[in-house]
């Protein structure tokens, strides 16, 4: 049992945040663990409603998981290779389409209900939310896309009217057709459309760790101009580096802060945003 | 080549339905041929967008066609029957959503997109639109469901920013699994709940003929207390009985006309408001 | 009777019209024909009322026609001339403004109201809206006016009110002395003051046409920087130089489009508005 | 010169009533001698152009005066009589209207906006503002109407958007034909409309006199009951009892007091709103 | 320190509170130790300001302490009794008022703008917030004065500008002269008169002890039907009941729930208001 | 008794001030013989009400007259003079403070509350009005401060509101202790921050005198420019000197004009502001 003194000294330094943060908009890059653990997945929901309950905005960006390639396994379709990358053929892309936004983006938005919170799911082709166009480097590997231009319009509205809204990383080309885009990156980019003050992206790791073996070697705050050296010298590598560069492309586009914390712990969303230290690494300006 | 006193004329009758639908809210089923030959379809969309140009707000509610059953089939799943009845099992709903959601829903939306209107996607889950439970009449057949309530909120919002909402007839249970509902019954229930001023039923057929043989024996309105006595004399009959009692049900819950049209002529949506005649058969109260 | 899609047809075209003209004004100079035969005069007052149906803001400027000579030789008032010119003198002067803001003015309010629209009549000294001071070239020929200043406040505000302003071609001279204004002249340049989108004078021809004996040589679309070669080669010519000359300049002071139409069709108001070809000369910058 | 003190105590007197009245409608029956002395007229121009200086909304009413019978005269019409009771024909009510609506009203209007007020003439066509019947009362004399509705949102409108409302006593019948109606009658059954907090009638007399033979006897306020008794008395009598009468139904129609006031004083407007002691009789319920 | 989890835990269960009272009004009674010791003073004023950061309406009413006491004692103004009761004479009673509206007033609002908030001191006089008489009962004492009226729109009126009333519980009698008034009694009908959520009276006890020798027996949470048994049981006694009286008064009133809290505890203000247990007893109709 | 003439006169030329000054704000600073006399008192209350009723918003600076000195006298604290300069030390300054913002200031609340005014008193302190330093120029004399920074938003909100605020001339230093500073002063700062209208300085003369013997040489208007070669000529001396710098200040930092009046007469405020001539001497730029 907490003391008083001690409850009182977490909440003398949550209030300040909630003021800060009153009205600003949060842009979440839900992935990884925390989708699929079910205690994780409820305390990120619970923590996106408590956001938007103290006036803040969320913005959920979801990935497809491991749902995708059990949905393809089912129906055969098999996996086909140019040049070592991975090929979106059209049957592919109807699936990945199906499962990214009739399924796994309307479960979440049913969680959020059930708990309490009002959601809506979208797809980049809402409201012309996302404009894509084929990606033809290195090579043409079917319907995989780059932004070419995000109309924030919608989701500004449903956030103004109370709504969490819930977005699948697919994008509309010229025809309406579908393409599979990276979800950090749609993140990053609507973060950006949005002038949001946060990007949020949630990982399986604990953040930038100077030394990979120590966990208490967290780099809570990173400025940009810093991650380069960084980089070089490994201790930004692998699936880090895309991660930190998404955020720096969020930073130029005018977004306030962004944080890579670690979806694993309950309740990291809360804890990087209502708490001094937070619990993750901050990449600022 | 029309004579400008023809054009004149059409122009005089067709501006004073204008000013009487503006603000008014329009529910359309959208079904049938009209959703899968493509001229048609191409018209139907044109309809709503331009119905959404002079300040009326149509609201698509949409069914599923024939691309749930090529899905089941691809993936090798077996309808199954009790009493006769088919039976839509876990893995059966799970595919219908994602059909009706992730694919039919936004392919719908991607091609007003296109045309220059603005659509957002929904089904029931979003914003909690649609609240269902498990239909135990006449038996358990699994997740097919009744409506228990409409929460219109999300769908008048969007309407006054200016969307055309598209909306999957999937409902949300109280544990926020999915169910299958009948797409007339959701445009119906949907119209009474946001007091729109029509529903309209795109068919398959002219509309109600008085002699079956006889094209030009349409009724072209018809008050329900008429509608027993014609049930009756076999006016009326087969899936003809559920659509009146659709049009019935809306009327009462407060929708000020109701429509059944012929999806079969183009543009049959403009010639049933923008004209004296109309193109089908009103029901009125 | 017209085929359900050549309806649809005429209704696809004007559609567009109507979301692309709703809130602009329109000033409309009316006069010759329109104003004499009474079936012409339902059909332009219907057009008006159609017009601020669909959320167009129509404004009428009128002239006075052969009313004012009517009483004019009733009072036994003699035209006298300076130089060739007519000239206005204080007592022609009393009877033109009582004809025309007292009589012709209220007529057409009246007709409007009757049909069902709502109009206000007023003339130049009403909220200041024309100033205007003596014309003294080519010599004094007393009570004609040039148009000092226009302020359309009190237009905007009936507008806005929803009402249809008539306006009698009065302007009040400093110490609130009534002058004779060119009709024409008042509403081009009422147009302007108004930053309207559109102007359109009603005339008693078809528009401009190549050839005078060949009415299908009509010029559809004109733009300003042609009208000196079509003056100079005698296309243009007689009383309409002064319309064209009223049109550039309307054109000038920020008027969208101007239009030059035939009064003598019924329901050419329309036509020329909400087709694709209309039915006279459109004159752009 | 008057002393500090004195003219102090003036505006400690006025203050409260400007306060009481500001935001308030006003509605003036402007007739008489007010109309014909140039100093006169100019005063009551400048007591209405200051009550709207100070919030106050007056809104006038004229009458015809002589110019009527001049415009009538030079045409060479005749008055004809039935059953001693002078006859309004057709033609006599067109030269009404015109004098009315085309040359008093107009006059009135201009120069209040000489004198820096913002003023709008209208007469019963204007916006629906009076629709009126024939009077077959006790036998049928042409074009004089009785009021059968008055629809005061247009003066609303330009009362709101700071004009001030100058009305000329005539009324549109069914079919858009146009009625003489008594300047008093509309100035009462207007005030009512408009929920107004004052009718002031301004006459050539001054007030209700208990003895018409002395000045000082003015009954100063009237309550409704007494009149009564006062007309059978010979106190009230002649001319002043339509004028009494007129005060009741605006009473009994909902406006807040009346006021019978001498015109022939300067400046009576400003005294009888703005003073403790007023000027004329007020009628009160 | 604290673990990650124990702080989200605080933090899951604050947040709702901050929605739950967002937008509520909570008036304080200030006084006692809280007023006296510096380090509880500062935590008060800390407390209400982040109440007011997180959109929660605190307003504060303070008692006067020892300061009058002071004042009164430097001026040799000596206490006189009549039936055993203090005497509040004039002179008495305007040192009264300059210490509490003059000094501890302006010393509380200085030190709330210091840490950042914004504050405005008032007494009763302001506005006409405080309408008071003599209090006669059991005799005239002077100017010790019952609440006649609350006037809260000035109160209302900084509150919504974002400022924190404070407010000196001296009332103003029909013409002007101050009485002293009772702070929680001020306290209690202010919160009835604002219709606010809650009334916290901050008080040098721990709340209600069932046992007053045992801290552990804190009676969280109290029914008013409940305090007539236990005053009778002597459970509540002495300086509790007038404060047990005043919330009953209060919930009467209207107010949503009532707190006795104990000041001695920093920070007691946040743990009441946004703790699942609070830290004193609430009194709940 | 004044002729209506007479009155109807001194109206014509009030009412035009009335619209002029309506929504603009008058800066009073109240002190001297009218914060003494009763009838001049009340007088000044009278005015101040009657202005506020006209729409004008103005706001009263006192200073502290003669109670101070009365309160210190009566504690016993002797005044201590550097330099020949008078010292404001702590335990005066407690003093000066209490009685301006808890006596003076109340009473003139209390009594405009009475005559039907609505009053807020502040001093410096309340909402940041007046952050202040210590002057240290020519030497420390103690808690005298010369102003930094005037929040004008407090006072401006009162005003919208329909308040009167009453603002002891005391300022806050950055620790929130206490400084008295000069009321002209202040009351020509606060006019210039919230870009008043007017300011007016009510003094115990009857402006500036060309010839101190000569009333009638009284000097209605002076523009700054003239300022500095009246001083040089004597005609400006004495306490006149920091009046006038007063104005030329306020005058400079934006506020349209100002004035100085004799406060002996009754109802100065009102013959200065509504009159054409007024009672005292305007200084404008």
């Amino acid at each position: 049992m907490l003391k008083p003194l001690a409850k009182a000294g977490i909440l003398v330094e949550a209030l300040p945040y909630i003021k800060k943060f009153s009205g600003k908009t949060v842009v979440i890059k839900y992935g990884g663990n925390a989708m699929v653990n079910a205690a994780l997945k409820e305390a990120v929901i619970i923590d996106v409603i408590l956001m938007k309950y103290v006036g803040i905005h969320p913005v959920l960006v979801h990935g497809g998981g491991p749902e995708i390639n059990t949905m393809l396994e089912r129906l055969g379709i098999k996996a086909s290779f140019v040049q070592g990358l991975r090929v979106t053929d059209a049957q592919t892309m109807e699936i990945v389409e199906m499962v990214l936004a009739g399924k796994v983006n309307k479960e979440i938005v049913a969680l959020i209900q059930r708990f309490g919170g009002r959601a809506v799911g979208l797809c980049g082709k809402d409201g012309g939310l996302i404009t894509a166009k084929k990606r033809l480097e290195p090579t043409d590997i079917g319907f995989v896309g780059d932004i070419v231009r995000i109309d924030p319009a919608l989701v500004r509205a449903l956030v103004e009217q109370g709504y969490i809204p819930v977005i699948a990383p697919v994008g509309a080309g010229e025809n309406g057709e579908a393409y599979n885009i990276n979800a950090d990156t749609v993140a990053g980019e609507l973060a950006a459309a949005l002038a949001a003050d946060k990007l949020v992206l949630l990982t399986d790791v604990a953040g930038i760790l100077r030394d990979q073996q120590d966990p208490d070697s967290l780099i809570s705050s990173l400025r940009i101009g810093e991650a380069p050296a960084l980089i070089e010298q490994g201790v930004i590598k692998g699936g880090m580096i895309p991660k930190v560069r998404c955020c720096v492309e969020a930073l130029t586009g005018g977004v306030g802060t962004t944080h890579i914390i670690d979806g694993r712990i309950g309740h990291s969303l809360l804890l990087e945003v209502f708490t001094d230290k937070g619990i993750g690494t901050m990449v600022v300006q």
